[in-house]
This record gives structure tokens, sequence and C-alpha cells, in this order.
């Protein structure tokens, strides 16, 4: 199957099974910005709490925090982003809609010749590293690219569109409305930077150590673009881990390595997934690469492990005028005159969201498979979701709805409801009833017939292999538990 | 103990032992927001997903979604958010300040004889139950209230501010900056309304089902409170249940039982919760009531549970246009000529900040406890969290850095950690670790000692009743998870 349609039938898919629906749908939507349904808020915090877990529980040196997105402006301004985390935007006054440069420029240049794509491309990113605002405008202008809704080439001057969402606190009523100004965090790490000093202190950690945060960022994106990969409002799992400086590159090394075999136990497999070197670094790296997934729409960064220097802790440092340092007792027990430092940072940041849809698109299969009737095949469409994390582990189904059936049905669920998510149906065949379980990505089946009533015994059907066997009624809760564990 | 001084000693011990900082504490905080420290953001996971876990996997017929914090603004039209969601407010001119006149007025009415306090409230309910601002401001001015920062009584007209926060999508360059305007959401309820079709039709829910979601929402509070307890940024956990007409006001007698039941279950004393039934009910309600909580500072609202009739549904039916409605197989076969309506809904909401705020208070303890010297004693600090919500479940510690006990802890670490939260810890004499963990709120701390290297035992002490005894080391980790359970 194409690529394309391949991604169109699991966006739908994923409506149709109650993963995920476009944020407020009955009012025609709003861009960039999704909800996920019954089962998309399950699989999205059965990932989340994977992630929390293997990042703070399982690792004795990892703590976690949970800080809130309103932060102090100033937190902005040192970071960097007040200043620099802006995109070049260009109006068009017919139809008052406003494009990214870059993607109105790529957007003409792919209906280009090749030779002449790469030229006009070429010449842009020159103009773009220059910050030559005017020749960009100039470009588009000679070029003479055309706004896709208004059909005209009326365009206001190139400016720098900053990404970052603001609103007011209201607590002053201030001539200088700047004074009131709140970010939404476009990211969490910062989260976790203004809070070094508290975490380290308060829980006595020796570097090195870690503090692990997943929560909401926002970012003003002018463009969306494939379903849930760019949303405006997102969420992230970031892990900073402070270490000694001149250590942070063998760090780095070992959570490259250790967040790839991370995507690997998630169940991801090991061919869509590669490392991709930054080449140009940003100004407070000193290393930096993405690991790619495989996505249908091509290769693209699913996270980011990043050498982040010390250049944030000194950044707060001088704005708040607190000092940000550690004293390593051990580097004064090896014999070292001093022991005070501004730590190294490694940090391992991955989307949720984006996360989401790698285990959404690896799971979708549209399959042949074999029917009652000897010789037929049927389609069925299949989340191979690993057990783990789908959002349902077990269906129980009666075969009818009469002789005590539902009620022995009811009995399972009982036994199995307080230790995973079950589900329970009574309508229609059994053969929809599993392809309805399917589609949802359910691990496994249970049918009660009337063997059960004689003998205890329960058909389980197994997703993936379709092979159905015969357990007792009873060792259906421990048969899931060791499946999901 | 005053409980002033109790909860003024509560927030210490909570920024001291990392469950709650001020938000970007470094540049001096941010007004009614907070961080959670790592053992807070540990202990607000454990309340979410008890409740999380108790509204959906319990229930086979409520389902979860988690619908994003940005919606479409006509949302907030149909709620009633944008027309009514508002506060009377007056700034000061000379200080800029800006009140809530309600609170002006009440902080000023506190300085009087009782007999005037009360006068001065009942002109001023009355003056805003008419919406008669001008009366207002005269009846400040009559009094001569003044601003605690100018001192002044130079006073600007009072108006309504709507407690919404507002951000720009920067998708079009529209001359009405309305157009791009978005809210922060100020509840999580509407999230469920707007997919109710979406979840009703694609889980294929029958009536009675209900949609549960835990999220943050935002709103404007001009005076912060009582620490978390009223914070702009703050996160809800709400349950919208949809039934038949006519048979809310059982299903509304069922969840009041059923939450408080909950709360019970949590681990909170029957004597520190009780029902407070609204006397003046809002515009969408048939019934409301709340739960409260003996918190330091009063009996105060922790949950409530509305029968909030077919507003909602209603109203976004008329502004979305879109059948808000439900059809319903039963009462066609009650012989019903028709099956269509819209679903009147009971809800559920409790603010997760607010739950944390009870159990943290109410988990609280200095007490007397006897020391190693014969008939004297020493006072603790103690945090009675329930074992299965407590961050650390299980500290283990060696007696001593040497003779491998180091090492048998650590095999006790390792048998325990993929199963619950350890923490490890060889400084300091075993009374100090222990007074720590008492301090977070550990339920269990393990000592491994010289007899272990012996006979294979450990010294399990127990946080609330102080009892040591000796198990086998192989049985800690059952030990934990039966305690936990």
């Amino acid at each position: 199957m194409a690529n394309e349609k391949l991604f169109a039938n699991i966006i739908s898919h994923a409506k149709e099974y109650g993963y995920i629906f476009q944020s407020s749908e009955i009012y025609d939507g709003l861009s960039a910005v999704y909800d996920y349904g019954q089962y998309g808020s399950q699989l999205k915090k059965n990932i989340r709490d994977f992630w929390w877990k293997s990042m703070t529980q399982l690792h004795d040196n990892i703590v976690g925090i949970d800080a809130a997105i309103f932060m102090h402006p100033t937190t902005w301004k040192a970071s960097g982003h007040v200043d620099n985390f802006s995109d070049p935007m260009i109006d068009n006054k017919d139809s008052k809609k406003r494009y990214r440069v870059d993607h109105l420029i790529e957007g003409f240049a792919e209906t280009l010749p090749a030779a002449e794509n790469a030229a006009l491309i070429a010449k842009m990113e020159q103009l773009l590293a220059a910050d030559d605002f005017a020749g960009i405008k100039q470009l588009i202008e000679d070029n003479k690219i055309k706004c896709s809704v208004s059909g005209t080439a009326n365009w206001t001057d190139v400016r720098q569109f900053n990404l970052m969402f603001s609103t007011e606190f209201g607590a002053v009523s201030s001539d200088n409305p700047d004074d009131n100004i709140v970010y939404l965090r476009p990211e969490t790490a910062q989260g976790i930077f203004v809070n070094f000093l508290n975490v380290q202190k308060t829980g006595r950690m020796k570097i090195p150590f870690g503090i692990a945060q997943t929560g909401k960022a926002f970012r003003n994106e002018i463009v969306a673009r494939q379903f849930i990969f760019r949303m405006r409002e997102f969420e992230q799992m970031e892990m900073q881990f402070f270490v000694r400086p001149g250590t942070e590159l063998d760090w780095y090394a070992k959570w490259k390595e250790t967040r790839l075999q991370w995507h690997k136990d998630l169940g991801l497999p090991a061919e869509k997934l590669r490392f991709h070197d930054h080449v140009k670094l940003a100004h407070y790296a000193n290393a930096a690469v993405d690991i790619e997934f495989d996505f249908p729409f091509g290769w693209k960064e699913l996270e980011g492990i990043h050498s982040r220097t010390d250049y944030d802790l000194r950044r707060h440092q001088e704005f708040s005028k607190k000092k940000m340092q550690y004293f390593d007792n051990d580097l004064n027990a090896e014999g070292k005159p001093y022991g005070n430092y501004i730590p190294y940072v490694v940090e391992t940041s991955v989307g949720l969201d984006r996360l989401f849809l790698t285990v959404l698109s690896n799971a979708y299969h549209e399959e042949e498979v074999p029917t009652a009737e000897e010789g037929k095949t049927d389609v069925r469409t299949v989340l191979r979701l690993p057990a783990k994390i789908a959002p349902i582990k077990l269906a129980v189904f009666p075969l009818t709805k009469k002789d005590g059936l539902p009620e022995l049905a009811e009995d399972i669920i009982k036994d199995c409801r307080p230790h995973f998510a079950c589900f329970y149906e009574e309508k229609d065949a059994i053969g929809k009833r599993y392809r309805r379980q399917d589609a949802i990505g359910t691990p496994f089946c249970v049918t009660v017939d009337h063997q059960t009533k004689e003998d205890g015994t329960v058909t389980i059907r197994n997703r993936d292999t379709l092979v159905q066997e015969r357990i007792p009624a009873s060792a259906v809760k421990q048969f899931i538990i060791n499946s999901i564990a």
C-alpha cells in the first residue's frame, strides 16, 4: 500500500476506534490540536507510565518532578526563547493567511523541475542564514509565489514571529502590559533547570543524577502537519542528567544507547529506528543526536539526546543571581583543591504524542486471514499493540446471551478487573466481536460457551497468532498477567 | 497546635522534603503557581492513578478521554464562560493593585465589630446580587476602604473581569484580533461534552455511561490563597455520567455516596469529610453538593457532585448545530413511541491539587516518640501517608558501609524495584535515616545488619507503629506488595 494511503487509513482508523479525535470536532475542529479518545487516552497513559517507571522507579539516581506550565517570564529570557524562538513569517494581504516563509517557498519549489527546485531552496537557505528578510521577500516576489487561498502575490514584509504563546496575569493593572505577560512553556526542560537547586538539596542528590518530567508544552506552529506529529499543544517526556564537567560525552554515549534500547523494549522494531547526528549544533550543545523512526511519511525525529553543557544552568545563574552550583565531595576526596562547579547536562527528550504515533503506525496492519469457510480468506484490520501497553488487555464474550453464559463471563471479568483493563461484549456473532477487538488492539479474547458450564474451561484467542486454546476459566487472570509483564 | 501554625509547618515541610516548591522560585516565584518536587510529583501521580483506575478500569460503563487544553472558542460561548465567568474587580489608581471587590470588602469588614461586619457583608451581597457596580463602588468609598499597598482610597470604577486566560493563535493576520483568540480551558468538563458524540458512537456506549478525564485547567484568580488550595493552574479529575432524563436524581444520590466512599478508601477519615448542599443552584443544575474536608484553615470544598441536567449538551447542540442526541433502544423495547433524547448529566469533579493537600494535611503529624534511651522521648515529624499512595514504599539501609552489607541491601532493592518504588541510603546513623523516611512518609524501612549475613533475616520497621520485626530478606518483596494492595 502506498504510504500516503496507509497514513490516511491509520488516521481514519484512529478516529473510528476511539483513539484520536480532532479537537472540538463539533465546531469543525481546532487546527493542529487533537483529543485522545477512550482507547487513545489509555494507550497514551500506558506509554507515559512505561517511560516514567523506567526513568524513575528503575533508576536509583533519577527522580521525577511535575513543574507548572506557567513559569516566571524571566525563565524564557534566560533560556533564550524570548529572543530566539521564532520563525520568519509573511502574510498575504488579501487572504490574511500567514505563512512560514520556508514552507511557502518549499511548497512552490516542489512544483519546479528538480534543478530549479534545488537552486531555489539553496538560495532561500542562504538568505535565511543571513537573516536577510528583504531578500527573502524579493525572492518570493521574483518567483511570483502566490497565496493558495487568495491566489494573489500581495505580500506583507517578512518578520520574525515568536512561537511562544503568551497570556496575561491579571493581578496588576499596569500601564505597561508587558508586566503581566506570562508564556505557556514551549518545552518542559526549563522547569527542571529552575528546580535544580531545590531537588538537589532537598533530595540530597549526588552527581551524577537525573530529573525526569512529563507534561504539556505549547508552540504556536503556523502550519499543522502530519496529524499528531506536529501539534500546537503536545506532551514531552524529558530527563535532564546532571554530570561532572568533562564526563558529559561519556554519559551522552550511554544515554544514546539506553534510549535506543528503551524504544526497542517498548516494542518498536530495530529496523525502523536509527540515529541521526546533528551536523549543525545548537548554541548550547556540544553533541546532539536524534533517534528517528520510519513513519509512514518518512524518517522523522522521535527523540533527541543532547549534551547541553552547562549552558542553561549558567544562564539561570546569571539571570537569577542564585549560585547554580554543586559541591562535589568526591572531587575533594580525590585531593582536588576545589569541589564546586556548575554541572553539565545530558538531556533525553521524546514527544509523547509522536511516540504514540510511532506505536500506532507500527501496530496497524491490514492483512488476509483465513475464515471459517475452508480455503476462503478475509481482510482484517488489526492493531498489533504490545500487550503491556494495549488499552484493553482482555475481552470476554459469552457465546450467547442466555443459558447462564453472561454470568460466567461476568465472573471472569470480576476476577480480572482489579488487575488489568477488561472489556465485556455479548452482542453480535463471535467472529465480528473478534474483529472489533483486533481493530482496538486487544491482545486476548476469551469466549465462554456451553462447554464452560461442563468443565469450567474457556477458549482464549491470541490476537496475533489467531491460535485458540482452551484453558480453565480460573487460569485466565494469571495467563494475562504473565503476558503483560 | 494552632491551625495557622500547623498549616505553616505543613507548607514548610512540603518544601523541605521535596513535595512542593514555589514555581520558578529562583526568580522569586510566580504568584499562585506551584511545582511538585521529587516526592510530590509521585504522590500526585499515585492519587491520580488511584482515581483513574477506580473510575475507568473498575467500571465497565465508564471510559476515559484526554482532551486538549486548547478548544474551539465557541465551546466557551456555548458553555456560558465567555459571558458569565467573571468577578467584579476594582483597581487602586495609585498602587495599580487589582482587587476582587468581595475580597476587598470582606477584608475590611473583618476589622469591624461583629454587628457592623455582618451588616456590611449583607449590604455587599445585596449589591452584588443586583449587579449594582456603582453601588459597590459607593460602598467602598463610604467605608473609606483603602488599598493595602498605597494606603489610598483612590479607586477606579468596578468592572467585570473574565477569569479565563486567553492567548492568540497565529494562523491568520486578521484585522479583528478576536478571530485568533483561544482560551485556556477553565474546566475539563467541556472537553467531555464536545466529545460526547464521538465517544458514544465509536465506543458503542449504552446509557447510563460515563466519560472520565484528568487534566490541567486555568483560572486567572486575582488573589492567591491558601497554598495549593486555589491556584491559577490546577488539575481536575472529572467524570460526566450520562443518564436517561428523569433518572438523574437517583444517579446523583448514588454518585454522592460513591464519591464519599472513595475518599474514605483513599485513606481520609470519615470525621473530616462532610456533605454541604448548595442552597443556591447554578443555572445549569437541578441538584448540587460539595464534599468538604476539614483543612487546617477550616471546612472547604474538595469535590463537587452536580446534576447538570441537559444544559451543556443542549447548548452545544444549539451552537454547533449537531444533534447531541442518544437513541435509546431500551425505551423502544419498553414500547415507548420514541427513543431519542439529549441525555442528562451527573458530574463528579474533584481538584487533584486540593486532594493532594487533604492527603498531605491529614498525613502530617508532629509527635513524641520513645528514644533508645530508657524513659526519654523525642519529637518526630511523620507523614502517615497510606502505603498504597506513598511515593516511596520501602527504604533499605545497610547498618554500616562495609562487611558486604551494602551489597546485601542492593540485592533487596534489585528484587523489589521492578514492583514498587524503593530508596537506598547508607549514610548517617540508622535513627536519623528512619526519621528522614518518616518525614518523607515511607511506610517501611528495612535494615540489613550482621545477623543478615548469618541467617538471611532483616529488620523491617513500620513507620506508624514503630514496631520492628525480623523477616527473611527474601520475604521483603511480598511483604510490601501485600501492604500496598
